[in-house]
């Protein structure tokens, strides 16, 4: 991991310093999507059924996942495991219930109300990756936030694993959320699928989740065409920035950053510290537990694009960080309450010594789909709000024409728009007469 | 304006009846497109005078507009504009204040406190076009928005006149918004100016407002390019969806088809009813009122893609509008308020006679930033949130771990992934020791 000290920048070593790992799709990759996604496009379940041939080394038959096939699923977890997935729902509901935004109503002008309703998305698909593990969680952090808004048709795709079931922690995290329809397709068929539906699989509004490479450029393309779906945001490898101070655990801080490391060879981890002995502490750490990771080789080329950065002070890491904008940003920090106000964009903020990020990824409450590559500068992670829309209303009485409707005909003349101004003049000459 | 009886279409027919004009950009357009930004890109404000002199005819010196243009801009105005534009100011700012996102906090368990903290978005830019005429209810829309949500700083470009200057009616909105940074530089060039940076025009972080073809060309394609910018929404041309009963008023639902229509030749305005009778009365209330308006041509050519929809029912006429998730929702119905609960997709509703969809535009309150082509199935409206980015906190006690840390290391586990895993056991080891 390379070692860097920040005043000893040039500006130009500076940017390099943060720059994360290139992440736009190659060209042959997106022709390859492209190709992909027009033949389900154009052949639907046919072609979903011949690239999970390709891509999973599966022959399905139904893609749907039946309701045998959920009831299994409940029975084969260990108990342990049912109640770690019902504990950590329940939390992430709680907190994402709390949170979801308000209808409301108020008169702007004695005869206008205006409100603003809210209205689930209709048909909303959920991607739950099993590249190398099943992913249960992910399951929770898209299902939960779409039962909360509403959703009438909640969609789940998952990859098919080699004996063409479903992984059955994802199935009962799908349950635990009332999603009723999964079906066992994954990669970029998912996608297409659930863009622009097939027999089997239902044509959905908008895609969420994480994925590959392949995925998330399927997910872009699909988003860029007139009747494809929107998409819940720009995504890419995951990644870390720690701020720590001469009183953080070289231990906690090195599991963190490997916690993070481990997801993928693109993931990056930054580490940025006032104090020297610190960092030492934590690369020695940072070696002793890669030996005992069973994805070690994985998380050390994660950490070969990272870096330790020591700095002059915290103020100037806050600074770093706020540039970098990270998707999580833990505070090993003896005050981390204090620093809080100093984070202009993160997608979420852990305090303190014993808020690993992986609370987050599991069971605090807080959902970990989450801004990558720096979009935390502009959008914020994951909420029920992500899964409805918000519709204004005005409800406007005689009263209310004859007091804003002059206000109106003043703006429409000054901005030349005749047909707006007369809209407007012909309810106010009914209203005066 | 095509007429037709719903009942007697078939489903092919039915889609083709509801179809948008084709609206993604010509390949012609995107390359052309494509080489401007590039250009601003690589040589900054050169780039920008040099397109500016090619595409406003005019050459300009300094790009920025001066504290003595505003100070002038405002005594430019009649008191009858200025007071029409601070009172719309005031219901605006009203309306989208109350429905701000909070803050919150909970304990998600005991010593977990888990929160939602909200930050402005540093950067914003703003764009007003000036094409047929100056739009300073755009600058309010815009900038009320972004001045509620405390953006540090807020850049907004529009098209320079003929003679060099911005025009006083849109700089007016933008000082009423508190808006200090202006430019005078229109399309394409604005874009790239502000999702780039150049000497005279700041870096944004996301770029908002609507424009004509090249300009949401230019937005779609910044948004797309690592180090652009994030963009409000997805734009394509205005429409309105009228859903009215025998008992509306033709000639105010001819105006409200109408000030739409008038907004482009791709505007797109339908009109559905139950009664023949309405439908005769408001076809011959659109040629009427044609001769009458100033962009007559215009809307006539908008016309000619719109059309007039005689359904069965009313209920028939919600689920054709919910399909068609319109930008605009006219509901001339006698209880209009009550078929408020059928509306599942639309950008803004206006409820009875009284509400013509113009005083949306100006000042009812609710913002004119709408979500088109169909996207109202997935995205609201422009709002205060637009501007902000919400970061998600938790904070950890010791206790906080002992009561979760157990919840995660199950997933982990379940997961695979061991570096996950051995953050949290790490610490509830230390806990217990």
């Amino acid at each position: 991991m390379k070692r860097v000290s920040w005043s000893s920048l040039d500006a130009s070593e500076r940017v390099q310093a943060l720059r994360r790992p290139a992440q736009q799709a190659s060209a042959d990759t997106r022709t390859a999507v492209a190709t992909l996604i027009e033949e389900v496009r154009a052949r639907g379940d046919v072609a979903v059924r011949e690239l999970t041939e390709r891509f999973d080394q599966v022959s399905m038959d139904a893609l749907a996942v039946t309701d045998a096939e959920c009831a299994a699923a409940a029975t084969a977890l260990t108990p342990a495991l049912r109640d770690a997935i019902d504990e950590a729902a329940g939390r992430i509901e709680a907190f994402h219930r709390e949170g979801m935004t308000r209808e409301y109503a108020m008169d702007t002008a004695p005869g206008v109300r205006c409100e603003r309703v809210l209205r689930p998305i209709a048909r909303v698909g959920l991607y739950v990756p099993a590249g190398s593990a099943p992913l249960p969680s992910t399951a929770l952090m898209l299902g939960v936030p779409a039962r909360l808004a509403g959703c009438r048709d909640v969609v789940l795709c998952t990859p098919p694993r080699p004996d063409g079931s479903a992984d059955p922690t994802v199935l009962y995290a799908a349950m635990r959320c009332g999603v009723r329809q999964v079906f066992k397709v994954g990669g970029v068929q998912a996608i297409a699928a659930m863009a622009f539906g097939t027999a089997s699989v239902p044509k959905c509004d908008k895609l969420f989740g994480p994925g590959n490479g392949y995925v998330t450029e399927a997910k872009r393309q699909v988003s860029m065409v007139e009747g494809g779906a929107a998409i819940d945001m720009p995504a890419g490898p995951s990644e870390v920035l720690v701020i720590a101070d001469a009183g953080a655990n070289p231990a906690f801080v090195a599991a963190d950053l490997l916690s993070q490391a481990e997801h993928g060879p693109d993931s990056q981890v930054l580490l940025l510290s006032d104090d020297a002995a610190l960092i030492d502490a934590v690369a020695e750490q940072l070696e002793r537990q890669l030996a005992m990771l069973s994805r070690a080789g994985v998380a050390r080329r994660a950490l070969e694009s990272s870096r330790l950065i020591q700095v002059d002070t915290l103020q100037q890491a806050f600074d770093i960080s706020n540039a970098y904008a990270p998707e999580h940003l833990i505070l090993a920090l003896r005050d981390a309450r204090a620093w809080l106000s100093q984070v202009e964009a993160a997608g979420s903020v852990f305090l303190g010594d014993w808020a690993p990020e992986a609370l987050g990824d599991y069971c605090s409450g807080t959902n970990h789909v989450l801004p990558t590559s720096g979009a935390a500068r502009y959008v914020g992670g994951l909420n029920v709000a992500s899964f409805q829309v918000a519709i204004t209303v005005q409800e406007v009485s005689r009263d209310g024409i004859a007091a804003i409707g002059p206000c109106a005909v003043e703006l429409a003349t000054a901005e030349g728009l005749d047909a707006h101004r007369l809209a407007v003049a012909l309810r106010l000459d009914e209203v005066a007469a």
